[in-house]
């Protein structure tokens, strides 16, 4: 862990998980729930090539370094991006992840075509239509689609996916069926799926999904859902464990 | 409730109902919770036609003859087409449900086109290829897709639907993203979606999906799961709730 300077408004959290942290921007988009969710939802291997679209402070690619050959990480914001780099510097992480500057929706010119395992992305979730959003912060521009749509997520998932490459993706449950008629569109089929509920008996809130190239529509997996807390509002285990806070070994 | 002369294997089952009965041949299908579920999901008006595709036993249209104007059923077992409609005798319910025999995949032929509020089906959950099956027994078409496929039934309830009108399926949840993607393909999107788990825990081994006909993409509401039953195996109180055992209140 390299020793790193602080600026305004900047905050150093513990990631518990191989002694790596994290710079946050408090006036800037903060990673959540959803983002270490989704870092823990595939089944990585260590020859893979992972790419993140959208990867913010970079907290996936430090969440994943260590189960996967490499991680290239793409991010639309300046500010962004430059606080990603500086997250993988001080976390001695270069050798391993790789972030660029740039819009996904080109990403013609970032990667080459079909070059990796596994794309990851959790991107806005709410069409610009919806709800007063302020155009200009970066906030807004994670949670809605200014920079980025259903579609174009979708699109530069598949074009950087190998034949039998894995799209996994969190999202919100009201946009299911979008999500999967864009992933079929894109020669994309799902083949695993979890909900997220806040409680055992609450709707979900969140889902995780994953689609595979060129796979064979049907046999898709739906799993028990993930619960979040429990009955008297405290985390549940499993929840504790992929935050790393006790140990459930269900974590590979 | 007219009298009833029993067949050969046949049995009368109380639906807890309305005083309402039915006879099943326990050498053919026999209906089950899948049934029972799909026809407690939609929330039907008093004014509306609806549809079942491939009634069996005609459970569904006997527990809900009471909450709208008309049912139509049909059925392509000749065997199964005749004992559903000698339940509809037996309950004195000639006025409110008709039974047709015939093969819905020429809905043409039976009914006239967009002439339906609501569209119900429990279709057959698993494509021809899967497993051994048995191409002789009534059971096995009612489970397997030799006589209609997953497209078939979408197809028809978009032909008998009216424009804003409701298809409501049970089936599996693996199937999930075949169903999106064949109702997309016929101008219906997901509005409603409950997955079944057997437990608070588990997987859901069964869901239920209901679309609109020309609907706009998007607005998925994903409910809580419909739990069966609690961690010591009786049913939950919603599940008795639906059978009709005792009252939740929650019925309409």
């Amino acid at each position: 862990m390299r020793e790193v300077a602080l600026g305004e408004h900047e905050r150093l959290d513990d990631l518990m998980r191989s002694g790596r942290k994290i710079i946050q921007n408090t006036r800037e988009f903060c990673f959540s729930l959803d983002a270490v969710l989704l870092a823990h939802f595939p089944r990585y291997r260590s020859r893979q090539r992972v790419l993140e679209l959208g990867t913010g402070t970079g907290v996936i690619p430090l969440l994943i370094a260590d189960e996967v050959a490499h991680v290239e990480a793409v991010e639309i914001s300046p500010v962004m991006a430059e606080l990603a780099a500086r997250n993988v510097h001080m976390n001695e992480l270069e050798e391993k992840i790789a972030v660029k500057e740039g819009d996904y929706r080109a990403i013609r010119s970032l990667y080459p075509a079909e070059s990796f395992d596994v794309v990851l992305a959790n991107p806005p979730y709410r069409p610009v239509a919806h709800g007063q959003v302020n155009k200009m912060s970066g906030v807004a521009r994670a949670r809605h689609e200014f920079t980025a749509t259903l579609t174009d997520v979708v699109c530069a998932a598949r074009y950087a996916l190998k034949f039998g490459g894995r799209f996994a993706m969190v999202h919100l449950p009201e946009r299911l069926g979008e999500i999967i008629v864009a992933m079929h569109e894109h020669q994309m089929e799902p083949k695993r799926l979890r909900m997220v509920q806040p409680k055992a008996d609450k709707a979900p809130n969140m889902m995780l999904i994953e689609a595979v190239v060129g796979a064979a529509p049907g046999g898709l997996k739906v799993m028990p859902p993930l619960i979040v807390h429990r009955e008297d509002g405290s985390y549940t285990e499993e929840i504790l464990a992929i935050y790393g806070m006790q140990d459930a070994g269900e974590e590979t």
